[in-house]
């Protein structure tokens, strides 16, 4: 697939997940709320709208296209995508507070804390963390009760303390900021379990999430988590080689931290060549985890290709 | 029923909450986990295990018993009792945080961050608000899917923003923390709002729970959700009355700072003998809702008359 074609399909995704996050974050109660508290609404929509790339989502709703065989963007999907969105973005608040990474700019502005306050970024990002489980579990996602029971549980503990959260809480002891109160360098292993918590484990949920909605049998769902490994670990060492090697004005944040704070990285340990070689390889693991899929698997292919080499 | 009675009841499902929290929060990752880190984990327990009434168990658990007339403990009442207190003690470990209440002492001993540090304490507070819905979402809270996303659905509504985390915002903007600057006093409307947000639709979830899990039909759910209604404002008018008269000591948190940061509560608008007079029909009523059932909701009946009256 040419890169003008991916890329076209990578934005119209984007705009359909910003549409639904703006119109499922909206001011208006649901059944079963009171009221949703403006100042509340506004710092969620501040951190969910107007940015990112959109990729979880993406990685869903084309893993749920490859398996289904359909073209079209049902609705269940965009709110199964937005999920996943609501999980990353508070991720991302929290992260950026004061206590944990303490970053002032995020996707080129103010971190939310910033241009609301510490208290406003912490519920807003509790309030997401809830609303991902309450979109899954609405049978407005999936007429079948069992497919957003599993949506729920694949979602939540990718996300939770033995994945996202628990690798957060990895990365920050790596920092040296518990006990020893410096860092000390991790070893490749170790990089490799903390990263794959952090990052992996919900680009995984997203081609789980959308395998589950497109009712993939066991070969597709196995074939589809291989994928997902191998773009989840190139994900991360481009990430690294961006830290390594990038400009914040181009990756929309602070860049060198991870080398400033002392932590190792696989770029760190290894090298930025081997990086290089290393997202190459991953790029042909994840076209072949794909292979049986034929040339129905292009879109998902050139995200391997597209992850591996982004520059933000 | 005696109120000795009722003591040894809420103290037996207590002892079977924490044992089941105690279970679920270990060390062990379970499938679709990578690792747990101990750190974490240690936090999530110091704050989960070892207090606290687990009135909200106890809410589900008995509408539970009293619907389907079973009076054995199942796992998977257990472990959807388990959730919702993963849910109330991650909001005491953010709401005590430094940008939040700022509170030192919680149960009678050092809140999370300063027994720990701040960064573990938003992630051991957002790790259980994740692990909520991963204890609910699991075939073994029920083998009827149907009933675990109805589960998810009410506890994730109930629990988010236009429920308990609103109403944590409305909190702090009656406290003037945005704009103005300082408290403007709140109408009745907007305190009952309030509070029925941030303490009531918990109650209520609650019970909600208890119910689903015995599949009750239209009529007893709506019965269970008027006396939780009742319950959930006798709640807050006893706690007004505690921030009012208690002592520090006896309650095992800071009192007087309501009035202290000039908030206003049902008790400073109407006096203590309202509240009292409130809190006997408030009773009177939460009975009446249970009146269909007969004396099967002896338990209930005294709940009701608990939380008027408790002293802490």
């Amino acid at each position: 697939m040419p890169s003008s074609e991916f890329a076209d399909r990578l934005a119209a995704v984007a705009d359909a997940t910003e549409a639904a996050l703006a119109r499922l974050l909206d001011h208006t109660a649901r059944p079963g709320e009171t009221t949703r508290p403006a100042r509340l609404i506004d710092a969620m929509r501040y951190s969910a709208l107007g940015g990112g790339k959109r990729l979880r989502p993406f990685l869903l709703i084309e893993a749920a296209r490859l398996v289904s065989g359909r073209d079209d963007l049902p609705d269940g999907w965009l709110r199964a995508g937005a999920a996943i969105e609501c999980i990353h973005c508070y991720s991302l608040i929290h992260d950026d507070l004061p206590s944990m990474d303490n970053d002032d700019i995020r996707r080129g502005k103010p971190t939310l804390h910033r241009a609301f306050d510490e208290a406003t970024a912490i519920l807003a990002g509790d309030g997401l963390n809830t609303l991902a489980f309450d979109l899954l579990a609405d049978p407005e996602t999936d007429p079948d009760p069992a497919v957003r029971a599993d949506l729920v549980l694949t979602l939540a503990r990718a996300a939770g303390i033995g994945g996202m959260v628990g690798g957060q809480m990895l990365d920050l002891a790596a920092e040296g900021r518990f006990a020893a109160g410096r860092a000390t360098p991790l070893s490749e292993a170790a990089i490799r379990q903390l990263q794959g918590m952090k990052t992996g484990a919900l680009l995984r949920a997203a081609c789980a999430m959308g395998a589950a909605l497109a009712r993939a049998d066991a070969d597709a769902r196995a074939a589809l988590d291989c994928y997902a490994r191998h773009i989840g670990l190139a994900f991360q060492v481009a990430d690294d080689l961006l830290d390594h090697e990038g400009d914040a004005a181009t990756v929309g944040k602070a860049v060198g931290k991870d080398q400033a704070l002392g932590k190792g990285t696989l770029v760190s340990l290894h090298g930025a060549d081997w990086a290089r070689a290393t997202l190459d390889q991953l790029t042909a693991a994840a076209a072949a985890d794909l292979a049986p899929f034929g040339d129905a698997a292009a879109t998902l292919v050139a995200a391997a290709r597209f992850i591996a080499a982004r520059k933000n």
